[in-house]
């Protein structure tokens, strides 16, 4: 708490953000790639307490799915939906859970990755490869809803796991 | 590199997540809060550089403002627009920058905090303390954008840092 709370204090600046914010947006229509990155699909939160957590959306209203089980991949699941987008609440599932390493370091939890929706999968990977960012594998795998999906190396990503799920 | 690769390679097992996640949604129709939580306004990025990581999306074709410094609360903005949503990317500006005790925890970047939009941010502030959730303040601020906001306690919200924003 005493680490914690000083630096949340000094964040509190941040929500004095003027109104002024003069968004001088570059014209992308032209851009060989505009369009390429869609929807952000959901943003994933690791979790040691998936009831904790669960219930902290479901108390303040939000629809908030069953925990699935996912055995295969060492994980449970739950989706909190939001009226654009989605939580996804991730927790370990048996002791080899990919989830755990994250979790150890994040003894509260925290936000693991972001989802964002591309048109074609293949296009998308071709084009982060073309840039220099490495992707988790070399061919998209099926995902979460049966759509092919890419996760990005987070050193290429500023620091953030970032996963392409085809539309 | 090789910390964090493993760790990585170990998350491709989660995007083979099947596609029989049976959503079993509680109805919340009736929850006295439903609605109560809105659309995912942004999500916060804090970088260790600015250019690289706008240059990053821009180079996948997304819509990317200008770099705002934020002289009063020590920080540079850049908004990455997405279809439903936006990515926020933070850098510090100036020595006392409120996400600089991040990026020291951080050196590559990450994500910083969520924004969820709320009908009525007094409402939202009254529900969440009712709950039990602490916020950082007891009062809303003037946010970006004009708007009332307020960011809620990660110990309470699974390590997550939130902030709820007025529509």
């Amino acid at each position: 708490m005493k680490k914690i709370v000083p630096a949340m204090a000094s964040l509190r600046s941040l929500v004095k953000l003027t109104n002024s914010v003069a968004i001088s947006t570059r014209t992308m229509a032209s851009h060989p790639l505009a369009g390429l990155l869609g929807k952000l699909n959901h943003v994933a939160i690791a979790t040691p307490d998936l009831k904790k957590s669960s219930d902290f959306y479901k108390n303040l209203g939000a629809k908030v799915s069953e925990a699935v089980p996912q055995k295969e991949h060492g994980v449970y699941t739950v989706f909190v939906e939001l009226p654009n987008s989605k939580i996804e609440l991730l927790h370990p599932f048996g002791e080899k859970s990919p989830i755990q390493a994250f979790l150890n370091k994040n003894k509260d939890g925290g936000m693991h990755h972001i989802c964002i929706e591309v048109r074609d999968i293949n296009e998308a990977v071709s084009a982060v490869k073309d840039k220099g960012i490495r992707t988790l594998g070399e061919k998209p795998k099926i995902g979460a809803h049966g759509k092919p999906v890419m996760f990005l190396h987070p050193k290429d990503c500023g620091g953030v796991l970032i996963e392409l799920e085809q539309e």
